[in-house]
């Protein structure tokens, strides 16, 4: 089992990635890890702390937001993200592990990988802990102009993971609206509603946004950019009252760990619909934050998740030809 | 002052409108309430605690979630709702406060007090309160399918608002998007960032989730679809987090009050662009709540909020006929 982890990517690169794949190759005994990015830079940081599981893949390119990820993809630009993407796409290590900016890694793992049979528009899946349990939330940002079907596959592939990650055979999937009676919301959740319940998932129905953290259900569908908007509301909250709770003195009494409200130690989100294990980091992913992501990666790879993603929607887009439900070109290859 | 709460609206009434009124005129002297609501029900709950600033008017009707809001507006019908909004229409009460479904107030508030002039669609304000002071997000759901113009009408309302609200002469107004940098987020967000640029506010762009409760700013516009989401989501995050406090017993050091993460103790919620005052409270509400609500629909009289509101649009919409920006159909008449 080979992570490619990108070193240069995130606000704490590439320090916190040094220190997340030591963390995280302490932590599972048949994980190696290759480090990519800039040499120099990884064993100024590493120094005298050489793992044997550990290798570093240099990677001197530097993209910048600027550039076109695309063209940097397809021109085989030598950055740690790149690198790191074709060392999967050519079977040298098992998945990709970035805490680098979320648009530069879908655009980059959608040229590098391709998406999965199927889909055409991969999406983020955020699993959100909570005190009843653990929700995913996708998409959280891939897709901002989705059309009803992607909504549908993230339903799809969000409860794959949902069934490796929660370890539930039939999760819960609700669709992100405002009201949880019949018909309530936009034209786009009344569409989606309908796929959803033609769809072999074990769907609720509509939920609110209080569903997120209710244990109520496992997968939240939402489009990409109500999932992004909640997800840094929550986590601008959380981040609010850590700072309040810290400032009270409530941490140091050992009942509340401000650490714990803050999703930047949650670990990494799922991209989902690519054919490879793709895990993005928050960009303020520290090395705990890294490790679990690593983690998480090791996890997909393990319990075949690009294979049931796969799998599910490519089964449910023969079941909507056949039943002629879904327009033949949303529910056909994803190019 | 005469303030009517509507005493039948909310998951708790007409209990915590009773104690609600109670506690909303211990607060203020010079305010007087009538509770609305069917008699005999409110007069049980008061008993002997007589106030002589309280009155009861009676509306025996009960409108159901099935009824047509708007048929049951222009027929008259003497639900609690219906006759608090007409008292105000009528000048006999100054100011309406429920806590009853969102759509139905919405609805009912359009047909008997009407629009601002340049109002098209009304829209539901939310002061959030956080450590670094408060935040209104606009639109939090009235309008689910918003035109970019109607957007950029939440940002002056809700800027009026603010102004009264947290007394800042010149509130910092963002755009909810799922990044800062210019261009970021969907078509809507383009398009309505070119309006406020353009817009008499201090406009400072594009603000994320986290922002909400980061002090950065103190407005947020956002479609009422996204706003109601990432409302409710920061509601439930905050439930559960007050559930898990509740159990560690951090509450009961005192260091933490799971009730003060509680968003139905928060008040109301102001609708903006009707002709009258009218506040909105969280179903949920019980007496703080009712009472905090009763007292922001005071401010907002006292404040004049419904004058300052509509001046701000329809000069907006003057000034934008004037630029020929605006094409006249969305700078005109609300009707």
């Amino acid at each position: 089992m080979r992570v490619a982890l990108d070193a240069m990517g995130g606000d704490r690169a590439p320090g916190a990635a040094v220190e997340g794949a030591l963390l995280a190759l302490e932590r599972d005994a048949e994980l190696a890890i290759d480090l990519v990015g800039r040499e120099e830079a990884i064993l100024d940081i590493l120094a005298d702390r050489k793992h044997e599981r550990l290798a570093v893949v240099h990677a001197p390119a530097v993209v910048t937001p600027g550039d076109s990820p695309v063209r940097a993809a397809r021109e085989n630009v030598p950055s740690s993200l790149h690198v790191a993407l074709r060392r999967v796409r050519d079977g040298e290590s098992d998945a990709v592990v970035s805490a680098g900016d979320t648009g530069a890694i879908l655009a980059a793992a959608m040229v590098v990988l391709r998406r999965c049979r199927g889909v055409s528009r991969p999406g983020i899946a955020v699993p959100l802990p909570h005190p009843g349990g653990t929700t995913v939330l996708s998409d959280a940002g891939a897709n901002l102009h989705p059309r009803p079907v992607h909504l549908m596959h993230y339903g799809l592939m969000a409860a794959e993971l949902a069934k490796v990650h929660l370890e539930t055979e039939e999760p819960r999937v609700g669709l992100l609206s405002v009201g949880t009676e019949a018909g309530k919301g936009t034209d786009l959740v009344r569409k989606v509603d309908g796929l959803l319940r033609r769809a072999p998932l074990n769907y609720v129905g509509l939920v609110e946004g209080q569903d997120l953290f209710g244990g109520t259900v496992d997968v939240v569908v939402s489009d990409g950019f109500t999932g992004n908007a909640v997800l840094k509301a929550c986590e601008g909250f959380a981040g609010s009252l850590g700072r309040a709770l810290g400032g009270s003195g409530a941490s140091t009494s050992g009942a509340v760990d401000p650490a714990s409200l803050d999703f930047s130690t949650y670990g990494g989100a799922p991209l989902l619909g690519v054919r490879g294990v793709v895990v993005i980091g928050h960009g303020r992913s520290g090395a705990r934050a890294i490790a679990s992501g690593v983690l998480a990666a090791v996890a997909g790879v393990r319990h075949e998740l690009v294979q049931r993603v796969s799998e599910a929607v490519w089964s449910m887009s023969r079941l909507a030809r056949a039943a002629r439900f879904l327009p033949s070109r949303e529910g056909g290859e994803g190019k």
